[in-house]
């Protein structure tokens, strides 16, 4: 489709909570904007239970899949927090207390509070990096291509910014948000056409229902801008003679 | 584990918009909670794009993994909404006009509003099953083990009712949530000691922050409300030992 660099990312939500429904998952929203900002494209999540076989064939598989993978959960003190362990044994490294991380966590931590369970939070392959947590202390980590993150939202966000200037983006991706009063029926097949003939542009369709009123978001996305202007021209032109009014266009 | 019926279930979200991170994700947790109530064990969740070998691929890894799948997403009118035809497909099967599809559709709307896009909304495979939508007309559809359903999480869940006579459930999953005023690392050791003990309950560790408190969330989740109840006494037990509140237990 184009001959500008395009870089692809996964991402493995570990945790029984979000299987069973009990927690809504926000960190793929959050993870994906970001990534987006970096011209990163995302092509996959997969949420999987804590199961030390499951994790360990998920990272397997997807780190040779895409160029960057983030997972998120199981990095805490507690027994069902099997994440590290498990990256350590999908890479075949050792697992241990890592050096730099318990050295953080012994200045974090008040003389004496730095149990069994704490220090659990420091055991992670020994040959990764570290990635800092301004928020509550605990480093997440990174090996190869593969960086593991908390699954508490706001300590997950807070860590962005500490692996921004790791990773090697694309060409950051534009887009366009066309929202228009119709219904999806009526522009279906003037769409499809705008689409076939613009096939470097992802042209997506989404129905709301606003404030009682029903409408269609057209989202036109791409790395190059002057591809999605003339999708907006081609679009603008077919919902003008249709008559449809244009809500927004942004 | 036990030697009672387990019933395993896996969803797949297909969407562009979900891995661009411009809509939040909500039906894993819909789905999730309704595969609870009928003793469905939801094992693995995978967001994909919109691209016919990802869906075919996807839908026949795991379909012969679980007892049950659901799809949400791409059964609309318009281009990118090619799930039914990346279904039939996988399953090797006729796509095309369903016969009581079209039927209903043809009700639904204004004599003269049966349009193209609507038509391509009763397209699926053959000898697919229909799932009545009661909120907008379009029928999801099911072949074998494969429910598919809309994306729009309103009408996504107005048509679970029609799906669950269906379904062939397991033993109900029974839960119990003990909130702590404390932190992980406190009762991490104890905690591990009574999971060891105690294999037939998965016992998850979940830290929160509520109205300016720290706290960790202890799910109990069982078939058997007996083994529950014992790691309850336990849990109880050692929490009492180490002077930590118990905020409540339900």
């Amino acid at each position: 489709m184009t001959n500008k660099k395009e870089i692809f990312a996964g991402i493995i939500i570990i945790g029984n909570e979000i299987l069973s429904g009990r927690t809504q998952d926000t960190n793929t929203a959050t993870l994906s904007i970001w990534l987006n900002s970096l011209g990163i494209k995302l092509q996959e999540v997969r949420i999987i239970p804590d199961v030390e076989k499951t994790i360990i064939e998920t990272v397997n598989e997807l780190r040779k899949k895409y160029n960057y993978i983030f997972t998120t959960g199981g990095i805490g003190p507690t027994h069902d927090d099997i994440t590290a362990l498990s990256v350590s044994k999908a890479f075949g490294v050792e697992y241990g207390p890592h050096k730099e991380a318990m050295s953080i966590l012994e200045k974090y931590y008040k003389p004496g509070e730095f149990n069994e369970g704490r220090q659990k939070m420091a055991h992670m392959p020994l040959n990764a990096k570290l990635i800092l947590n301004p928020t509550s202390g605990a480093p997440g980590f990174y090996i190869e291509n593969v960086y593991c993150l908390p699954g508490v939202p706001s300590i997950l966000k807070s860590m962005l910014g500490g692996i921004t200037n790791k990773l090697v983006g694309g060409e950051p991706i534009q887009s366009m948000t066309i929202n228009l009063r119709t219904v999806e029926s009526e522009i279906a097949k003037s769409l499809k056409k705008v689409q076939e003939e613009n096939n470097e542009v992802e042209i997506g369709s989404y129905p709301f229902f606003k404030a009682g009123k029903l409408g269609v978001a057209i989202v036109l996305r791409s790395i190059d801008q002057n591809k999605i202007n003339k999708c907006n021209t081609e679009i603008t032109q077919f919902v003008k003679q249709k008559e449809i009014e244009i809500i927004s266009n942004d």
